[in-house]
């Protein structure tokens, strides 16, 4: 028999897809968000309950598809002129929203009495925010235009930079050398690369639709363009040092004062497809076994928590000049932190620097924070037009 | 590291997506179809020239997707009543279309001294016709309401149920036990199950849309439904025994008179994106180092010429009540064989019954099959509207 069966990608998606719209509904019903309801299918079908389902590459990759199309949507929606506005006050938000998780989640872990290296790398796994569960939950309340909402969405693309360093700093740290000129290469080019893409973007991607879309002969001209513009900057965003939804948001956001109406529909179709599957595949990561074990429950409980005060007293802080209302929205808004920090815990593994429960922890940490945004999200932000 | 690269997603999808539209746009600038491009990108980037990527399980996943889509696409424009009428006819030209060229690749093989078993394989092998590209070039010419290709759109559903029935009898004849009652029951699922969805899924969709859609409080709710029916009826093709796509094309006609603008356009844009993998995967697949063999050169020019005229034969003879220009363009629109020979062949090498060289040659038939049908089409059909 062949070694793929026939029946592999469609009952995948009817798996995923149906149980997580199903889900939704239900949460809909119960007045509690629909994502959660998704991530929640998750782990009704995962190896937790079910056993229908579990992580394997196709469902990963569709995973970082939906991810890819979200972040791009959003960018579409994302003026550049009220997302450079907020820039500034932006990258206050994120310092302040690094600093302090890291500190928190280290300091638990010091006084855990772990090793200086595992203490740094929990440290790392809780600075990264996730920003794609923010995005939509901010879509979905219709308030994506407010102007707490633009500095989360600065303010994540930021962060990204930020945990990426921190990253690289505590990986070769780990290795027993830190290479100043290394970091301060991946420093300069993430940042060039964001900011060149922020402030180049828009007049570039205006003048390469407006002269090539006419002189093309293949079909949806404007939409094949408008895609290889989203991969080449995912995959540029890649070689500059940071996650590819940093590349799919930009090129987004580059595109928003050109592209017509057909191309959001058209982009928002496979959106709505594929994200199901990073949802869905976060509640699947989720390993309710390790918290058997009395002593991992507090320690999850103890970073969980850590991980939702600091990030939200880190960034509320750095928000402080918006007012409280605003200094409190994008708090809640960083709150989510999701793949990355799944991500710095698989690194730490396979250094062998982090055990077994530790990594559970981690993805712990990063689903219950991801549970627990949107709720918050629809308590402090105004819902603006019903769906 | 991370077992998967950031990299992997964004990259593959840049590569083939953007490949495939360049080579697209340069062969329609020689006045060449663009779907040939897109298949000569895939022969380009593959492990044949360029080495950039080569079949993996993500690749041939995005490729399932594509075809899923396009299928579902097609079955969106088709309405189930000309379908219907085009039903008797189209099983007349399935049965021709089939009975040929099982003779034909059979034949060929037992007068090169193969073994029956291996000659019958590599005549079931040659029987299915693959609709995806005949469906994309039409679409392109803007002919898919013409009565020949409504009857080619009915005959490859038939094709496809008969393929699978030539396939079940020849592995159960290679195992060395032909067992008539299973084979009866498979056909009868398979029928049924078609018959059943043409006759009963446009009425019931109709109910199911205008009664669930207002009732829903999720987003996108007409969208989200119209996959989930096609996820399902592409799930419950396979435990018919048929393909996937043969249920996702079902589901687009079940719903063609439902649906609103707004899911074609959301539907569009996954098809859109991931088409291009079957088509460059097409290419990517066909390995040209066999043909360096001057006696497996001139075995398979013998195959795909055998291939390329019992299908046009035999189904022009079918369709010969509709006058000879319609029998023409049924025949040529029959031609692509696709995935379905290759997996035959795969099975056949599973089973140790086909040699590598033989395999590599039902790959080169299914893409030079594949590569001359559109340029055909184009001259058989005529353009009613240019893109």
């Amino acid at each position: 028999m062949p070694v793929e069966s026939p029946l592999t990608i469609p009952l995948s998606l009817l798996i995923i897809f149906g149980v997580a719209k199903l889900m939704a509904e239900i949460f809909e019903r119960l007045r509690l968000p629909g994502i959660v309801g998704e991530i929640v299918a998750g782990v009704l079908v995962g190896p937790q309950v079910l056993h229908w389902l579990e992580p394997n590459t196709i469902l990963s990759a569709f995973s970082d598809l939906g991810l890819i199309f979200l972040l791009f949507r959003v960018g579409l929606e994302v003026r550049p002129s009220s997302f450079r506005r907020a820039g500034k006050l932006a990258s206050l938000v994120a310092v302040c929203g690094v600093i302090l998780p890291f500190l928190t989640g280290a300091g638990i872990m010091l006084l855990w009495r772990a090793s200086f290296v595992e203490s740094c790398f929990i440290g790392v796994a809780m600075v990264a925010t996730s920003v794609g569960i923010t995005a939509k939950a901010l879509a979905e309340q219709g308030a994506l235009h407010m102007p707490a909402a633009q500095v989360i969405l600065a303010a994540a693309v930021y962060d990204d930079i930020l945990g990426l360093l921190a990253l690289a700093l505590v990986t070769s740290f780990a290795r027993g050398a830190v290479r100043p000129f290394e970091l301060l290469f991946t420093a300069v080019v993430a940042i060039g690369f964001t900011m060149l893409t922020l402030h180049w973007g828009t007049p570039v991607m205006q003048r390469i639709l407006r002269h090539l879309s006419p002189r093309l002969r293949i079909s949806e001209t404007e939409f094949a363009l408008a895609m290889v513009v989203l991969f080449a900057l995912s995959v540029l965003a890649v070689f500059a040092g940071v996650a590819p939804i940093v590349g799919a948001f930009l090129a987004g956001m580059a595109m928003s004062e050109s592209v017509e109406r057909r191309v959001h529909d058209m982009t928002g179709g496979v959106t709505e497809v594929f994200l199901p599957f990073f949802l869905a595949g976060i509640g699947m990561r989720l390993d309710l076994a390790i918290f058997r074990d009395t002593s991992t429950l507090l320690l999850a409980s103890l970073i969980i928590a850590g991980a939702i005060v600091s990030k939200l007293a880190g960034c509320g802080l750095g928000a402080l000049s918006m007012g409280r209302t605003d200094a409190l929205r994008v708090g809640v808004g960083m709150i989510p932190r999701g793949e990355v920090g799944m991500v710095v815990a698989q690194i730490g593994a396979a250094m062998g620097v982090i055990p077994h429960n530790l990594y559970g922890i981690v993805v712990a940490m990063s689903v219950v924070t991801t549970l627990a945004a949107p709720p918050l999200l629809r308590a402090v932000f105004p819902r603006k037009h019903p769906d």
